[in-house]
């Protein structure tokens, strides 16, 4: 069930532009122990909302690793985002109406502020294991690094440390598709609708990755006709699927929000900053994945103090992360066995 | 120079409509030997013209595969181009107004039809080597499926015998992002260049893929803000660029072409219909290309009965093929002093 934390207080984003108060909305599973050792933090990615135990199939099971009777599990909405935290459909109390595209632009680190604030309302002062994938890894290395204390451990699946020119050359082209739509700018919520199908589209083609498309998408009617493609319908059903969940205004705030991400940002060189990271980590990237190749964990897990690499052997690319959930479990769980004297340790604090 | 051959007679495109007449703009270098047995025909790709000198550097040149005091050089705008051949930036003939929008879709088979007619204008009846990229090589591979005797040798590069789902859930990425644009449709070359542009840059991601982008457009500038990244001029940039020499109207064609290019359709399976093509064929893939991987080229060369199979080893992605043209240039002229004895058969005929 979905809950919220109304932070009744100013908060200062990154760029100096202050919000009168924020919105935090966040799920939780499971019970938080009387030791209060036990809470496991999902950071979500892109378009997601905090009901992990729903985008994120077979995690919040028993037995998984996310598995409620053992875990405490805490997932927020980001801000930015349209499922419950403060962002662009939010009403902007200075104006009574929805922010739209007056919502200012949000960082990594504004994310992270918030969910350190709901952190503090929560009462958790340490967290077991900070689990981040994509936007949700930048999330989790950025808090690994701006409060060192924070967590034990850390898995960072399909992610990295820094946002580098492919992601920002593929972030230009959605925010140029959508503002090739000249509704966008106008105050609705479905301002931008066909330039955010067009976008939505944009990432899936960097998510999925030649492999996962031809295996799927193959036309199998040979009588259609020489322009009729199989997989147009499918790109224009998945652009319309988003349009039906998601508005342009807060799919751009959080697609900056990762043009934004480098933890190194006034922090010194990027080995300077992850020397700070405490937290022992595992990184996970897929094999397959076009989008955060193999070559930027390797990277990452090279940079962090402790941290163990480890490959998905999968043809579903970047998406892999949410598909491969048994493979993910497997190594996930293990890592957990691996690394109980960090719980153990954690217990005493 | 740019020459025009304006056929005056209709031609039935693959749908059934019929245009009145066509023109077909194309470059030559080089003279064609008494024998007419020096004939390279080159296929150009999505948004080239004929001048294939100018958008193909160090190729047309002394001692290079295009050396023009050897070869007979014929390159030829395509159909549904906006480079001098009839496309929708022409004049319809029944309304005295350019057709734009009103253009019929093109098929790759539609192109090699006027690539066809063209040769028999020229008198040319048979081709030494015919050599095509990309799209490009999609007109290759057609011609030497329709019309087998036409060519003793082909030289495809980066390209595949049909357009698998990948490619055409790139294209309909494209098609969105154009339509997305509300002026798209109006009567004007310049509609849906906000469209295009975007279009434009989906297209690049996929040319130059990650490794391309992330070792040339990293920012060098750490004080930018945190939402400027230096890839987003460069995006914009690359998209105007082709605005300001292309039009969405006659891009959308040429997209759609690749869409129905399948030389199997209505001619039993791939490998029956590959098993026609008698040309020598060297099928040349580039080692990072995500968007015709080399998996597709040794299906490919698998399936000619007289292929051989290259991989060039480059970061360059699918923009390789012209990137890489030294490497290239090795290859080709290799395969003609290899391949010698099929040019001397040839001279006989």
């Amino acid at each position: 069930m979905r809950e919220y934390y109304v932070h009744k207080h100013p908060i200062t984003l990154e760029t100096g532009i202050t919000l009168p108060e924020v919105t935090i909305a966040y799920n939780t599973f499971g019970k938080l122990s009387p030791k209060r050792d036990n809470v496991v933090w999902v950071m979500h990615a892109l378009t997601a909302d905090s009901d992990v135990s729903d985008w994120w199939p077979h995690t919040v099971e028993q037995g998984r690793f996310l598995d409620p009777d053992k875990w405490f599990v805490v997932c927020a909405n980001v801000i930015g985002s349209c499922y419950g935290s403060t962002g662009p459909t939010s009403i902007d109390p200075n104006t009574g109406t929805p922010y739209y595209n007056n919502f200012p632009d949000v960082t990594v680190r504004d994310m992270v502020m918030c969910h350190s604030l709901l952190a503090q309302h929560l009462g958790i002062k340490q967290i077991n294991t900070i689990v981040g994938s994509s936007l949700g890894g930048f999330q989790a290395i950025e808090w690994l690094v701006s409060e060192p204390e924070i967590a034990q451990r850390a898995v960072l699946i399909a992610t990295d440390y820094r946002c580098r020119p492919w992601l920002a050359a593929i972030n230009k082209a959605m925010y140029m598709a959508i503002e090739a739509d000249n509704s966008f700018g106008e105050a609705r919520a479905d301002a931008g609708a066909k330039g955010l199908a067009a976008a939505r589209v944009i990432g899936l083609l960097s998510y999925r990755g030649q492999a996962a498309y031809d295996s799927t998408q193959d036309d199998k009617d040979k009588n259609h006709s020489p322009f009729e493609r199989r997989v147009h319908s499918y790109q224009a059903y998945q652009g319309k699927k988003l349009c039906d969940r998601f508005d342009a205004y807060s799919y751009i705030k959080m697609c900056k929000s990762t043009d934004s991400h480098d933890v190194s940002r006034g922090r010194g060189s990027g080995e300077e900053t992850l020397s700070r990271v405490t937290a022992k980590c595992m990184v996970v990237a897929i094999s397959s994945d076009i989008l955060f190749p193999p070559s930027y964990h390797r990277e990452l897990a090279s940079m962090l103090p402790s941290a163990e690499y480890h490959e998905i052997e999968s043809d579903y690319a970047h998406d892999g992360f949410l598909i491969e959930y048994e493979k993910l479990d497997n190594l996930i769980r293990d890592f957990y066995s691996r690394t109980q004297h960090l719980n153990d340790k954690m217990s005493i604090i």
